[in-house]
């Protein structure tokens, strides 16, 4: 009785609650401690002391009917405000309480967003290697997803593959920088091209085309590297923020869509989002969250403690012959497999205990995503495993 | 630029938004405490002091990684089964951990829901007066609303008009109960006789009928009136529930979905409803509000508050002439209006500083909708405006 649209995707996620189940199949017969799930983009760094004091603080200050009370589906003014703000400083915008709407996560954001522009077969362009669930959302409302395929030399955009797929139905292009699952952050020259590009296309097509810019890793760099802000580059451009990895909560669902006040049709772009973010039974971003991040507008988590893991893991696996970029961010490896078959290279790694994600589930055949977001000392004890894995195939 | 779609729903949302921008309006120029406005279900009793603690207690106690982490998309298991353990209890059930989903409010079971079950043009049943909502959540879909007229005599489900209104396409039910806007609560006798009338039909047409129980307002209930279990009277339902009403918690979107394990297609639905609730963006119910949940599970708010302003404002607007249900649940009165075209009644009623909702929102003109979850002292403040609303109507 379920729907047809269901059943695909309840067959497609059987693939990842089957991987969960062999983790922990795993982790009963040979100790948790023994087991290596690279699968999860889980955090594991803390959330900021600041959290939590800021809970206690808002619950013993604010009136418990306004702080848990329903509020402007777009969320509280005084947060958007601060959001408004924040940005404004960091980035040199000129944002108002007007172009902030508080989402449920980066999820929820790009879910509004794909509802308040899609008519069915609109298509959203995204780029190989990418984030699986931009499909799902895409299918939530009909819309055709085109994939550019990957340039798997630097993993940025493949900008010739881009201009063959723009169409007078592109609606929107989504991109995912710091990227799940290559770690990799577009540069201000890829970011440079693609605006020209797209730019390009609209008068080409005389039509509207929006990049959506996903970027739950924002605050996930390493090296000093900066990620260059997309509004700066193309005017027709949405953010979508989480704090799920920036402050570590992501079970907590909280993050805010930006849109300039350049974007063509805004207002009724903003009108619709605000009635997409009810109607979609959102309804409004966690309230009491919403007040967090009011307060917690500074608060980071230590990224050193992803960037040490990335050494450790990155430094073993290029010197047992894997090939792989270094990656500026987020908290993900994409390394080569050692064979062409990517599925079954991750089968083979689970005689090692090691649990990595195909590359196919993104769209990039030939390559594993390692999620690096677990302990130091788990990465540690893994290292032997991924040499007996390379040992495996060297000597096959 | 924004979809066909939403051009028709943010078109229909600006009357809502009007009005909150007449009772600023209002208020700017003749003061709050002058303006009655019972447009809005947002509760003003306070959250139960249980709440508060439990938050306090959450966020000293356990692991932040895991309180604000992923988990399976369904919720936290111990959550699920104090819920499921709950409901055991009190209505004599044989509920566990996998009949329930912990999800973003009512609102989002409920889409959860229909996203599971809806292939295109298939049709979902509503009975009148019903929450307009349900007409954009049927929409998101692409299923096709039915309208029941309504019963005005008794405002429990019309049964003569429910036989004529069920096909072959009928996918579920909706009930909702106490009803918003009525106040009125679904008798023994209307759900067995609903009950009787979903089995005949899904015999006639060989199909599984959901009927679906929205459930914000069961707490909601005056008179020690008992609201009915539905599932113990069909087979093929689901519970919504939600606690922003019980708990005054609408902000933070938390509620659950229970399918009790007779449904047809049991497996099948839980799997749906946990991938629905993850690429629908809402990934899982906020993880803090969850524990919350488990810890104040046996909480409520004070509804002898709601009680007391039921009982002024209906004495009052029965004894002006008003006809009027006495409602048993809920936080609304639905008065047939003083002259039968509702929205030119509600205009008048403005230059009374009275915001009331029309009861063409909710299908059935002719009424309107009081939210009386405002201050005792307001709504003794309104009653000389009824007073000269009726007296406007009486003299004309």
């Amino acid at each position: 009785m379920i729907s047809n649209k269901m059943k695909v995707l309840v067959a497609n996620s059987s693939t990842i609650r089957a991987m969960f189940e062999e983790g922990k199949r795993l982790a009963n017969l040979y100790g948790a401690e023994n087991v290596y799930d690279f699968s999860l983009g889980n955090p594991n760094v803390v959330p900021p002391d600041a959290v939590k004091e800021a809970i206690v603080d808002i619950v013993n200050e604010e009136n418990p009917n306004v702080l848990h009370g329903y509020m402007n589906n777009s969320g509280y003014e005084d947060v958007r405000d601060t959001v408004a703000t924040y940005l404004n400083n960091k980035y040199a915008l000129n944002l108002g309480t007007a172009n902030i709407v508080m989402t449920c996560g980066a999820a929820g954001g790009l879910n509004i967003i794909l509802k308040t522009l899609l008519n069915p077969d609109d298509e959203i362009i995204v780029f190989a290697p990418f984030f699986g669930e931009y499909s799902n959302y895409v299918n939530n409302f009909d819309g055709k997803l085109v994939i550019v395929p990957p340039d798997t030399t630097t993993f940025e955009p493949n900008m010739e593959a881009l201009k063959a797929a723009l169409t007078s139905r592109t609606k929107a292009v989504i991109i995912n920088s710091p990227n799940n699952p290559t770690g990799v952050i577009y540069s201000d020259s890829a970011l440079k091209q693609l605006a020209a590009i797209l730019e390009e296309a609209q008068k080409t097509f005389n039509t509207s085309i929006y990049l959506i810019s996903d970027e739950p890793y924002r605050e996930i760099a390493y090296d000093h590297a900066t990620v260059p802000y997309p509004v700066h580059y193309y005017k027709n451009t949405f953010i979508g923020y989480s704090y799920s990895k920036s402050l570590s909560l992501p079970g907590e669902r909280i993050g805010y869509i930006v849109v300039p006040s350049e974007v063509d049709d805004f207002n009724d772009i903003m009108g619709a989002l605000n009635v997409a973010n009810r109607i979609l039974g959102f309804v409004n971003a966690p309230s009491l969250f919403q007040k967090v991040i009011g307060k917690c507008i500074e608060s980071e988590v230590d990224v050193s403690i992803y960037a040490r893991n990335r050494d450790l893991l990155y430094n073993h696996l290029t010197s047992i012959g894997f090939d792989c970029i270094k990656p500026k961010g987020a908290f993900y490896l994409f390394p080569k497999a050692l064979t062409a078959d990517d599925r079954a290279f991750c089968e083979v790694a689970k005689q090692f205990n090691l649990l990595l994600v195909p590359g196919s589930s993104f769209g990039c055949p030939g390559y594993v995503r390692l999620a690096y977001c677990i302990s130091y000392e788990q990465i540690e004890r893994s290292l032997p495993a991924f040499s007996k894995l390379a040992t495996h195939y060297n000597s096959n």
